[in-house]
């Protein structure tokens, strides 16, 4: 938990708040409670198709008679109030008329011209089928704390009581890019001693995984020209949020931190007490955060996690913005080659019947969770309790904070 | 599991797939299984800034010296073979030439002139620092198998086994539409017996989530004449998928069946054995599946995790598209009004150390899953295990599957 603690530390403040437009708020961020503007439902709603009746003072004996007064579809409503005795046809979610105490299923009933018998059981029960104004939500009723992610089912919510726009945060603006020589962006330009960078696409996903708005800024050689010029460019981009792989090792061409301090960057640390994650420069520059992540997939995958993803949820509001923990049993021995830092290591949950069980990632699969072993151990028996860090989403966050 | 069954039995074929560019394949469907169309690493690199030897022949004594005979930075290549007893300047990620069997981190080797010393200890040492061709993922490697939902670690993958494009699905494009007399669209619109709609938003958000495109034909009132239009505007629309809500009932203006049919529509089922779900219409239009949903929301939504969205799951290629199912021990006592037919309630579940519990959601609660009460028993204590399907989203159905 700590690791997101150090990364962000020195966060800058939330971003904006905006006024958008309910259609426009699907999983973005609340920035303050929301409570609701109308009772639901609006007014006393029918719940069958059939009969409004006024019973007020009615002996409620065999097949009581009612005089038929008006008909009432979803959607009008009855001017004057329905006088004891009297009658009203009515259909589901239509408006009950002032005076009727009950609403009775059509079948039920027998109409004959403007006369509706209706039996006493019907009469008898206690279910009106009349769900009453607001006993569903009453008006002024907190629906949606601050820092939620909206989900569909809270504009539902927030439609049925009238709200027509939220006020939600600005999703940050993440600049990338991947340093490494031997990086190329697509295989036209493969020549011996280059490779594809995978990490563009890597962070490009996970960056809107949290939410956040990914703009790529390419393959930077590890040269001081060209990093300098990737920093000129970020300094124009107005970014939230940076996040650079490679460059970050004790090499003769590991230029990234000479170059991010070139630029005006402030390190806030160097390393982080865990690994992957030894080499990762966390910083500021013109007072947002910068992440210099190491260059291997796995160690951005799981960095990504750990640090970034929580600092960029913290960053656009997100209440619970740290990593989701759970405990589970190792459905493996692990040993481990080295237990002198927080070793984190991509897992596999598995949902059993009583409890969470969990293996190592093999190589071709995207990790569901993240395993935490801390210093100090280096065997881990096959069953032995781990703590897992989820993959976060804002559905298996929502599922293991529910 | 079985209410998909039904819904699904006359699904039309799987839509187009299409090669798609890479950065745009996020969340897609795999069409195909996909294999490494190159090997990774894609030539023998170096996992060390250092020196890359060719040892072969060397006698491994103390303080053994090698001729420098070049530098081999990350993305270039040397062009000629190491011979024995030759060393060569080498960058993490830099390809370690022909020759060459062994490389050592520069910080153990000492450098004077155009000669490097290397301990003994190095040179013995079992790890070479080479990370072979081929090591982690070789050339036609199987990938990713077909009807997989596509995550940032697979595109990651894709990319360094250079692919440039992926057949993957076209999105199922859903039509839908909200019957109801009562229903407006926004507040500025609402008179007394009028209310929001908001199974519109609900209905975007959840097709989203289920992976597909949604289209809002709009609100319909209750007349034949407006059904009439939405069902042109459907004709015209071409969709792959349709849902509408409410107009489902007995009642007087109920007349979605009649329009549908009137339409051209085929019905394949007026029920599912399930609460909700009584009043539920599946039926055929043009060749393509058409859901009448009740007009509840809550009914709504249950649905749509139980019949709808495996339903679009199936429909664009995904290879589980059933409801993913947990069991979970019941917080709370449950007591059901009536058994004579499965009830499926909203619930939240949460992750204990030993396994899963559940209750049941509170009106204002987005549900992280569906609980299932067969017919036949009205009562379950707290402690009472049940099934529960999991409200669906990609990272909880890898979750659960993993």
């Amino acid at each position: 938990m700590y690791m997101a603690a150090v990364a962000v530390k020195e966060m800058p403040g939330l971003p904006d708040a905006d006024l958008v437009t309910l259609s426009k708020v699907l999983m973005r961020v609340t920035a303050r409670t929301v409570t609701a503007l109308a009772a639901v439902p609006g007014y006393d709603q029918a719940l069958r198709d059939g009969y409004a009746l006024a019973t007020d003072g009615v002996q409620r004996q065999e097949g009581m008679q009612f005089r038929v007064v008006g008909e009432i579809a979803a959607g009008s409503q009855m001017s004057q109030r329905l006088e004891a005795g009297s009658a009203c046809r009515i259909m589901t979610g239509g408006m009950v008329p002032e005076g009727a105490d009950q609403v009775v299923p059509q079948e039920e009933c027998q109409v004959s011209g403007a006369t509706v018998t209706v039996p006493a059981d019907s009469l008898r029960r206690k279910n009106t089928f009349i769900e009453k104004k607001g006993s569903q939500i009453a008006k002024g009723e907190e629906l949606v704390e601050a820092g939620t992610i909206l989900q569909p089912e809270h504009l539902a919510l927030l439609a049925a009581t009238r709200h027509v726009e939220i006020e939600v945060y600005r999703r940050p603006r993440v600049g990338f890019f991947c340093t490494g020589s031997e990086l190329v962006d697509a295989p036209g330009a493969l020549r011996p001693g280059l490779k594809v960078s995978a990490n563009g696409y890597l962070l490009n996903g996970l960056i809107r995984q949290f939410l956040a708005e990914p703009e790529d800024l390419g393959r930077v050689a590890d040269r001081k020209g060209e990093l300098a010029r990737v920093f000129e460019k970020i300094s124009a981009g107005n970014f939230d949020a940076m996040i650079s792989t490679g460059g970050m090792g004790p090499g003769k061409y590991d230029l990234l931190e000479e170059a991010f301090v070139a630029a005006g960057g402030e390190i806030l640390s160097r390393t982080l007490p865990m690994r992957p994650g030894q080499s990762t420069l966390i910083g500021r520059l013109d007072g947002k955060p910068f992440f210099g992540l190491p260059g291997p997939p796995g160690a951005v995958r799981t960095l990504m996690n750990e640090v970034v993803g929580p600092a960029l949820l913290q960053m656009q509001g997100v209440r619970e913005y740290q990593p989701v923990v759970a405990r589970a049993r190792l459905r493996e021995r692990v040993e481990l080659r080295r237990s002198d830092v927080l070793l984190v290591k991509a897992g596999m949950l598995s949902m059993t019947e009583d409890g969470q069980e969990v293996r190592l990632a093999g190589r071709l699969e995207p990790p569901t969770c993240f395993a935490l072993f801390p210093p100090g151990r280096e065997v881990y028996p096959s069953g032995s309790e781990v703590e897992v860090h989820l993959s976060w989403s804002p559905e298996v966050a929502r599922l293991f904070r529910g």
